[in-house]
């Protein structure tokens, strides 16, 4: 492990042309709505009206007998499966949820839940379809957020669920974790400040810009294929097969090129329905969803109330910590509270601890992953709560950070201490950067720093790496590409292979066509694919030395391979490239293709600082961005220009959380802003080109020292702003967004 | 080798549905024609009318004028490449008569000859279009046959070429290739019997049903795709590259399925014109032949002049043979007369032989390979002799086959002496056939019988296996699938890893995707590409085997896998299936896959036996096949349904030679049927249910005995149904094909 860590790289590290720029900027690359089919139906889908409600009947009568509809299904029609978690790749998931939230049965939880779908010969048939089924619904009070959900009496989402905490009596919340360590109340009485304060989030959404599709041809032999955007074409093969109630090796998933996901896209919607109705039918069936749909009725992340808890002592170390955690789950248990629970303090050693979450379900979407999950609520409300203690100690507070920080050892809320980290080189870097060290002026303007930390998951990943005959190579892998993964598994290829990048071709390949490989999500895919990448690409080396041996006629462990070439180490034939070598590989064996399969380790370790610059406008309440900079751990930035791209891209997401996005729902759990007018993304004219500076303390779990990148960027910027908001303004503002009128009213309050 | 020869089979040798069944019989297969892209423009080529002639301008502008005309491209603007033979994957290729083939430059040499090609937003723009390009000719006289072309100051086809046997004087005669052994006026001296003969075959073309396209997109960074179906993908993109003067690295091909090929679909022909014209345009470019395009201007196999002297002695023994051959290699030098020269006598023991083989240039199209290319033509002549002798000699001309019939260690006529063959056997199971002992009773009815011989080609292949997570498995590899292949591949695999064929799926992967794997052709891919596979899942085995040792915590050599199980050596544990660890890969090292690259030897060594019986109408000379029965060494059968498919499909094409298909000129060179109304490929009703006879000799040179058997039963029926012919009516016919008119005017004559 760690063997090349140390190593002087040619391609890592440099910045060459990204391998599927053109067909991207060209809009040749196939996105999962351009996938179509000869006598291709339309699937449209009937959704809720209600938050809650009871289903009393559906009638599709009507809607069959439309000219053009093929067929209807409902709820009745998917299988029951166990409510209890299976694992699904490697991630337990409630099959019984998860076919729940595909079609409702009984029951609907949330406005959008899907009722019954239709598949007819155009789209247009299909939707004027959906207004001729016919439900009979008994509505029931919904509980919109975890106050009402948690409240004596509240409405109850699943009346014929139990909890380990609650074995006789129903209730909403659906689990509870807990980390505690130490005395707390030791600790607080060592403290000399105490700082406690409550937290609101929305729920917000990923906002990726191309909606979830599904594309099914069931064939009459039993075997299907599905095309769809999909973060997770093994995971989603898996879930189909189980929902859709077929053995999951007749089923191929053909992964589309992916227009964003941000943990969005690992879960299902339509996919088992465009096949069941395929089945139905025998005709492909394709369905692509509306804005509005992806909206109301995909996996946005969670509100979530929190109450934290902090004291320090006079020297700036902290003594303490409580974190009292509740997040909306939605409609079907599977809120991120556990992530946020793990990473709540995991950037500081705090000798005395306690940390509950909830896991609450509300009348609302069903939550899915969304970039660091769970943990930007929560670093939301410690970084703010620690921003203060800084304050109140006298610290700036990168070095409040710095003096609490964890490193190489440190103890951790759960597992073992941690392995090599570079929090404090974070912190450092944040600390020594320009903007950083540039002056602040104006009035109504402040700056704000806030830290994070996020893990990176490992699992299994399959890859094989085929060493043309003129000399050039590619990398096949099943890691759905979203933030440059092709580059990078081209670049550890040619760098094992000592070749230009441009001449290895990486290609993602589809569920039958490469080993397992779990999904481009969690942070994984750089680190875990690119460790299969690096051992199929070793596995070539060891072939292409037979190959050499045999030429030479000595022994392979006499070939050694440096700087791209085949070298004997007993005689005096000159040295050979591997476009030399495989030109003769007719006549040495054959083609050379190396393979790996990995189950890589994951672990935490991936922390990202943010350093934000605000003016706020007291009259309208506007924050302005003016200046942002991210430092984050890469471990090894194998293409830095895509890891800049990732740490911009979370920090542009999460200043979204801080200053506009949130779902508006009504009494009746009515969505309000289903679209892009309404539920506010940041544009560009929002933020400021957002500075990046790369830390690289190589990770102890990857060959080549990587971390993965995608996530942890996300998290500090929320409390960077809300503390950047403080100086400007004078006022903490604890609730998420931090919207204009939420500054008005704040300002008032003061 | 042959290791697994004498083993007993699970799976080999079974008839399991075929995995690409549903897709192809419901129209989801995806041929070349199938693929489309936005933006895509349409090319059409313009033909020469002449089948000789200078080119002295080409005038573009009108056509370029007109409105939706994108591009215009003519012969000048492909480079000029060497006129020597190079490797294109294992096979010598003169590249500058490709190039010349693919668009002429200052000549024209067949009536259909590319001059020019046209991109245009439709295919009816691009065809009006070609209507205002102006071409002036100076028309030359054609050459039309091969007495033609060797006739004394015959017009030339290629006046600036010189070749060893003419090194000052321009010849059609583009190379003569001679075998010889033993004294052959001896020989003749000592044979009671000899005959000689003269015969006389004409160009016959594979019709296929799916004709040529290609579908090419070149992009910006000078990466490009081409679309196609190609029986020779990763050979098709070398040669585009090098036609299109592109990096083959930078070029991707994606091999459609395929409607057929039989050899005709190794060559390429608009694939680089697509390809220069999308990067003229930026649009992708799509060109579909007309099956007129497809008969003028593709690859049809030699019509060619042939003589025979055979002498035997009055024991039925071969003594002296020579056989003289001219084949027409059409506009450019590549007959397959070398392949007749070697297979013309090689059934037989003859110690004294002279073979002749001439390659002659006519103003023709182009020959490309068709299904033992070379072989059918000689056969005729030589089976038609021996079956005169066989008469004369008073033996029953199976028995006299047998008793000259080579077998392991007899002489060839070139190269070392015979491996394991299974000539012998093939007669005798041709012999013993339920056909050959029934009566044959009636007037104007007789039997025929003859035999061949054909190659089994080596070469590279790659394969992966992927055992995938839920215990089934899948196949990766690059060979195009045109006869069953994939069910082969995933039962080779299956039978290695003890698994249901069912349960392995078949993948045919891009020039990308894989590594590299020569044409399927040449009756080399179940035998190589075979290999390649079983040792790729031999490849998974020995992991599998690392896991489960792993997990029992004994070594990898102490685990066995017997009968799809793994079971352990040295300690009680009960066995484990494939499905039940592979539930466990993600905690024992993660996915499993299999990789190989082989260069398999290939070999002389597949031989056929026809018997027809025929009924002669002496009036209108229709000749009716009334039973025909193929006898055909397999080595080993993999899926004998698909074998017997083999031999039924070029038994049906033999007696499409047989009878009725030829291409039909007129003086200036104008091909006069270039259509399947009146190229008269024989249909259902002209054939009886083909019986057929499976042989198992196994083969030397591959793990599980396997030999090719996609080609060699085409070459005996022409001559076993003119055997049949001369008994039913007493003439012998020495010209291809016997349609009626021939059958009339032999009537007379005789």
């Amino acid at each position: 492990m760690a063997e090349e860590a140390g190593h002087e790289f040619k391609v890592i590290g440099t910045r060459p042309v990204r391998h599927d720029g053109v067909d991207k900027v060209t809009g040749r690359a196939k996105y999962g709505a351009d996938y179509a089919f000869p006598d291709m139906l339309h699937g449209k889908i009937l959704r809720s009206p209600h938050a809650h409600a009871l289903i009393k009947s559906i009638k599709v009568d009507k809607a069959l007998a439309l000219a053009g509809v093929k067929a209807v299904i409902t709820g009745e029609e998917l299988p029951e499966l166990p409510d209890k978690a299976e694992p699904i790749g490697e991630v337990p998931t409630n099959l019984r949820h998860t076919a729940l939230n595909v079609l409702a049965r009984g029951k609907v939880l949330y406005n959008g839940h899907p009722v019954a779908a239709v598949a007819a010969t155009s789209p247009h048939i299909a939707e004027e379809a959906l207004n001729l089924i016919e439900v009979e619904y008994e509505v029931l009070p919904p509980v919109l957020n975890v106050h009402q959900a948690m409240a004596p009496n509240a409405p109850i989402l699943h009346p014929e669920r139990r909890t380990r905490e609650s074995p006789d009596k129903p209730t909403n919340i659906a689990s509870h974790v807990q980390f505690k360590g130490g005395d707390l109340e030791a600790g607080f009485k060592q403290a000399d400040f105490v700082i406690e304060r409550q937290f609101e989030t929305k729920m917000v959404h990923q906002g990726y810009i191309e909606p979830h599709n599904a594309l099914a041809i069931y064939n009459p032999d039993g075997h299907a294929t599905v095309y769809t955007s999909t973060q997770s074409p093994f995971e989603a093969r898996q879930l189909i097969a189980l929902i859709a109630a077929m053995p999951e090796g007749d089923l191929k998933v053909v992964p589309a090129e992916i227009g964003g996901g941000f943990g969005g896209k690992l879960m299902i919607y339509m996919e088992p329905l465009a096949l069941l109705l395929s089945k139905k039918t025998g005709h492909p069936v394709k369905f692509v969803m509306s804005r509005s749909e992806v909206l109301r009725a995909t996996g946005p992340t969670s509100g979530s109330t929190i109450k934290v808890k902090i004291g320090a002592g006079k020297d700036g170390k902290l003594t303490a910590a409580e974190v009292w955690m509740a997040y909306e789950a939605g409609a079907f248990p599977g809120s991120p509270v556990g992530a946020g629970a793990m990473t709540a303090i995991s950037c500081y050693e705090v000798p005395n601890f306690l940390i509950d979450g909830y896991d609450v379900v509300v009348n609302k979407p069903r939550t899915a992953a969304y970039r660091a999950p769970g943990a930007t609520n929560v670093a939301f409300a410690v970084e703010t709560v620690l921003d203060e203690l800084a304050e109140r100690c006298g610290l700036d507070p990168i070095d409040f950070r710095i003096r609490n920080g964890v490193k190489q050892g440190s103890a951790r809320a759960f597992g073992p201490p941690y392995k090599k980290i570079g929090f404090i080189e974070t912190c450092q870097a944040l600390k020594n950067s320009d903007h950083y060290k540039s002056k602040l002026e104006g009035r109504n303007r402040g700056r704000g720093v806030a830290f994070g930390v996020w893990f990176h998951a490992g699992g299994q990943s399959s890859a094989v790496v085929n060493v043309h005959n003129d000399g050039t190579a590619s990398v096949v892998t099943g890691s759905v590409d979203i933030g440059g993964s092709r580059a990078s598994m081209a670049m550890i290829a040619a760098e094992v292979l000592g070749l230009d990048p441009a001449s290895v071709r990486p290609m993602v390949a589809d569920t039958d066509s490469i080993g397992y490989t779990a999904m481009t999500g969690g942070s994984r895919t750089t680190h875990s694919t690119g460790a299969a990448v690096y051992e199929a690409a070793h596995d070539a080396v060891r072939q292409l030395k037979e190959r050499a041996a045999r030429l030479w006629q000595i022994k392979p462990e006499d070939v050694d391979f440096t700087g791209g070439k085949l070298v004997s180490k007993n005689n005096g034939v000159p040295p050979m490239t591997i476009k030399e070598l495989a030109a003769k590989f007719g006549r040495t064996g054959g083609p050379v293709s190396g393979r790996a399969g990995v189950s890589a380790r994951g672990g935490v370790g991936t922390f990202a600082g943010c350093c934000v610059d605000v003016e706020v406008d007291p009259e309208t309440g506007k924050v302005q961005i003016l200046r942002a900079t991210v430092a984050q751990d890469a471990g090894k930035a194998i293409h830095p220009s895509y890891v800049e791209g990732q740490m911009q891209g979370g920090t542009a997401q999460g200043i979204g959380w801080a200053l506009n996005e949130e779902y508006v729902y009504d009494e009746k759990g009515n969505l309000r802003n289903a679209g892009f007018l309404d539920y506010r993304m940041p544009t560009c004219l929002d933020l400021p080109l957002i500075e990046t500076v790369i830390v690289e303390v190589p990770g102890p779990d990857n060959p080549l020292g990587i971390r993965g990148v995608g996530e942890v960027s996300i998290v500090p910027p929320p409390a960077a702003v809300a503390n950047a908001v403080y100086r400007a303004v004078g006022v903490r503002i604890n609730e998420l967004p931090m919207s204009p009128p939420q500054i008005v009213k704040a300002l008032r309050k003061n």
